[in-house]
């Protein structure tokens, strides 16, 4: 049986995030699962998401922080409030503020993982901390504070 | 007579970048340049680069301030060493920590404004913070710190 993503149990229409929505054509597709208490995503970024030629562009490891730990804050927020994890919707999160600490190079070729703990849920609010590896090396890690946005937010104009 | 932006006077071999490299075909192609003491960059982000229907992707954003912040840091560094502006090298810089605040939804449509200060040029590190606005309104905060990278350093393996 094949385990949903976190971001497969969006609404949808909220899937269309560039970084991880499943609606959108041009986007990354970030997808985050459970591994015990933790939550993981590996992603193989494309030859052309580089920085300095033969490393990882460090916008693109931001853009996997931050989706991944959306992600993470909803399937938290999901859990907290009991409902099953493999069944939708999940709430879905905004970003209100991002930490990214670059500790080195990330080199470009090996799958990228992203390990995360869910470090507090308070009410609405939920802060996720990532530690991002290439090959076991550490190279970058991550704090976002993610907000559970109300149903009907965010209307299109 | 056209301004070059200071992205344009990376050394090629390191024009590359996803974000504001010059050579990067498939990259968002960041431009910054001064604005008396200020550092600015406009950019309008693809219809797919979205989060929530309507709204900019905080990712995208944090590629801006990501880029914006690495160009400035470079044109600050090359000011400090008494070079003129309008011709390059600029030296390389890459990103030791970025922190994206998001303090209210980015609307899609208008031109995005960032504007940055030099907040401190020692040695080879410089601080850049940065202000992100959508029609005058602020939309981000973002503050970066920025080391300059070593002539031969990032040799691809």
């Amino acid at each position: 049986m094949t385990v949903p993503a976190f971001q497969d149990l969006y609404p949808e229409g909220w899937s269309h995030c560039f970084g991880c929505g499943r609606l959108n054509e041009k986007g990354h597709h970030i997808r985050s699962f459970w591994d015990g208490e933790e939550t993981v995503c590996t992603m193989s970024p494309e030859p052309w998401q580089i920085a300095l030629p033969g490393y990882v562009y460090g916008g693109y490891l931001a853009c996997l922080i931050d989706c991944h730990s959306t992600g993470s804050a909803a399937a938290a927020l999901h859990r907290a409030a009991g409902q099953p994890m493999d069944q939708g919707p999940y709430p879905r999160c905004v970003t209100a503020s991002l930490k990214v600490d670059y500790l080195k190079p990330t080199l470009l070729g090996p799958p990228i993982e992203l390990r995360s703990q869910i470090v507090s849920v308070k009410g609405r609010k939920v802060v996720v901390s990532t530690s991002l590896r290439v090959e076991g090396q550490e190279c970058v890690r991550g704090e976002a504070v993610l907000i559970q946005v109300p149903e009907d937010a965010f209307t299109p104009r």
